[in-house]
């Protein structure tokens, strides 16, 4: 379907500025915009037209990371640090996922909570089940969202009921996987996701390694999220030179496809140029990292060394699937960061962040998170009269304050992802 | 009107501990609870039922401070810290309310989303206008909620369109506001209100002072919030031990009457030890302190001291009325402070935070937010399957998870202040 979108249009320009066009025209077509225009050109005239005036107009969200399996208890279980919150919490939640039967009812939920969402592009992890993971990968198409799915590997340190029995076993799981989901799906493709190195043999690495060599395929980890996990990686690694080597010899940190590395709070000098070089996505998750006592990211060093940096939503370390409450929370870790630990580290601002969660996130998925010639028609409308005020307020005060008020939840009346209408 | 609700029912015994009932019974007769039963007893068997089954029901929420003129730029202009922001932001803001209209409007607006809100009793700041004073107190009247609202006293240090123009005028203005809502309201006060001690000369704090003193009142004002704001107060009032003590030394710090202090995030041994022997309010505002980049109050040493502390939104500091965003923030900034200040004071607890938000701070109200007989029958129910789950969770992460998810904003269905339905 081909359509203009008639409303107050904002999209990020640059990690610094706003594009603002109150009043503007978005014209989509084959599934892209053409551009946003303060007058519907005449070429354009024939399309219909959905006139949301007065409403703000902005591209669809991406969500870098995020456990859809942990959906289930999101907002629960915020009382220990990752390595013990993993045993205790996830990993329990994580083994019903053995039965399909949950799967189905767990994970209908959260491709329908997804749907409602403003996130239109989301990289997912599943758990290390092939049903379920397939399970997900059918509703997470049925939802409308763009998204990769991966299926877990982690052949160590996990309970028996949740561990592959080997590297061998995994992998081979893997295979089978991919082999049933190739070409499946419209919207939502495979992504290789070791879970992180504390959960996978070099053996079972080296494996996954070859599957993305071979099939070209990206990759999902978490790098450097919690002291404990650093010190963890180092004793069980201990020929790597930092954390990140450990995935990068085996061809897992960007070397071959592109390559989403959650959190990077504790990312030493060398980790951080390997990921500048290599074009690692760093997925941001301020919620998370607080939430579990991680630590907050130096994302302002990130920015200024030009790295790749996106949000991520990171349920259920973050408590929801809200990524206008992860760009609120990525400003206010900043801000604590820079009184706490950097003061030479200015804080976030709302450009940055809106930048982050759109155009510089989206581009692990191509042209994405713009409405700049050319770029996917995700598009997300709000209905910011929802939370009422009481004097004018230009266009990108009103998308601030949606964002800090968290009217994801409560105000899109309209979305589309690529062109295509979502149901509401 | 007395009645019963039936429903899952929580609240909170101690800092510790929450009292939770499944499918009780709460009994609501001449504006207090008679109690939460597991059967309903004999004697109340004649009431009314409201069946409100599988819903969560929990006290109403106390928030000790917030700014109703500031509601109108909720979610904006976080890009200051607090005197900068002041002059910048809420001063140009809270100037419009010298036209009556325009407080109408902005007032109406704000009554009307506190209502909605889980919050059934607040601690208010208007302007310095006592007639935009007096629409809010109407507003807030009609609202149903029970609240303090303060005429706010300033004649030094603002804007000329806002400054009083001598503390006689500014006290005579206040002496006709007291008179005029004398015994207007049921369920709105006056609150005697000095803004903050860089607003009030020494004549105007003695002669507020000497109203308390008179008339019985109660106060609210500010106290360490930001370290340039406690370098001002040091310079403006030298013979001052420290802060506190500048209101101290008139009155105005507890020994005659209750009194809310906000912030305190840098409060002095001898400050703290002043609120505790005086019974001072500490209204901990977390969000705002993090917006405004203030820094984060030590509210684990204030429980362990024995200090009364409760929770406010603080408005427009705060993005929004959501208590229930409050009382998460005050968790992760609890995290932040033990990760980054002090890795001895540990991490504050759902079950503490709910505490504050509820009868810890509530007692500013007299007996208010708990459901032991004899305390304000203030209710909220809440329909917390409208955040899905796919599996069994008990009462108590019911409620944890609504916290974290904001559920005020969507799930409220039932609300009483005092023993009345307010009607949402």
């Amino acid at each position: 379907m081909d359509f203009v979108i008639k409303g107050d249009i904002v999209y990020s320009r640059s990690p610094r500025e706003l594009a603002v066009t109150e009043n503007g025209w978005l014209v989509c077509a084959n599934g892209c915009s053409q551009g946003v225009f303060t007058e519907l050109p005449e070429q354009w005239k024939g399309l219909q037209v959905i006139d949301h005036s007065g409403k703000l107009v902005i591209p669809g969200l991406c969500d870098l990371h995020l456990h859809a399996p942990q959906y289930a208890f999101r907002g629960l279980h915020m009382d220990e640090q990752l390595l013990d919150w993993l045993q205790k919490y996830a990993f329990v939640e994580e083994g019903k996922f053995s039965d399909a039967a949950y799967a189905r009812r767990a994970y209908g939920i959260f491709a329908d909570q997804m749907r409602r969402s403003a996130t239109t592009r989301a990289a997912i992890f599943a758990t290390v089940h092939r049903e379920a993971t397939e399970i997900l990968m059918d509703e997470m198409e049925r939802s409308g969202l763009i998204s990769v799915v991966g299926k877990v590997n982690m052949d160590r340190d996990a309970p028996a009921y949740l561990v592959e029995e080997s590297a061998q076993r995994s992998a081979e799981e893997t295979r089978a996987w991919l082999d049933c989901v190739a070409g499946k799906y419209s919207r939502t493709g495979p992504i290789i996701t070791p879970r992180f190195i504390p959960s996978c043999t070099e053996a079972l690495l080296s494996a996954l390694g070859a599957l993305v060599r071979d099939r070209g395929l990206p990759v999902q980890s978490h790098l450097s999220e919690n002291p404990g996990e650093v010190e963890l990686v180092c004793s069980l690694v201990p020929e790597s030179k930092f954390y990140g080597d450990a995935y990068d010899r085996h061809h897992l940190f960007g070397s071959h496809g592109g390559a989403i590395m959650a959190h990077c709070v504790y990312s030493s000098e060398e980790e951080i140029e390997l990921m500048r070089s290599r074009g690692v996505f760093v997925a941001h998750c301020p919620s998370s990292n607080i939430n579990i006592c991680s630590g907050i990211a130096p994302v302002r060093k990130y920015l200024d060394l030009g790295l790749r940096v996106g949000l991520g939503s990171d349920v259920a370390g973050g408590e929801s699937e809200s990524l206008f409450k992860e760009m609120r929370c990525a400003i206010a870790a900043s801000k604590m960061y820079w009184k706490y630990v950097d003061g030479t580290a200015a804080p976030l601002t709302f450009p940055e962040v809106f930048w982050m969660a759109t155009v510089s996130g989206g581009a692990f998925f191509g042209r994405v998170g713009s409405f700049e010639p050319g770029y996917a028609a995700d598009i997300v409308v709000l209905d910011d009269a929802r939370e009422p005020y009481p004097q004018k307020l230009d266009v990108a005060a009103r998308l601030e304050r949606c964002v800090y008020l968290s009217a994801d939840k409560t105000a899109i009346v309209d979305k589309f992802v690529q062109g295509d209408r979502i149901a509401l």
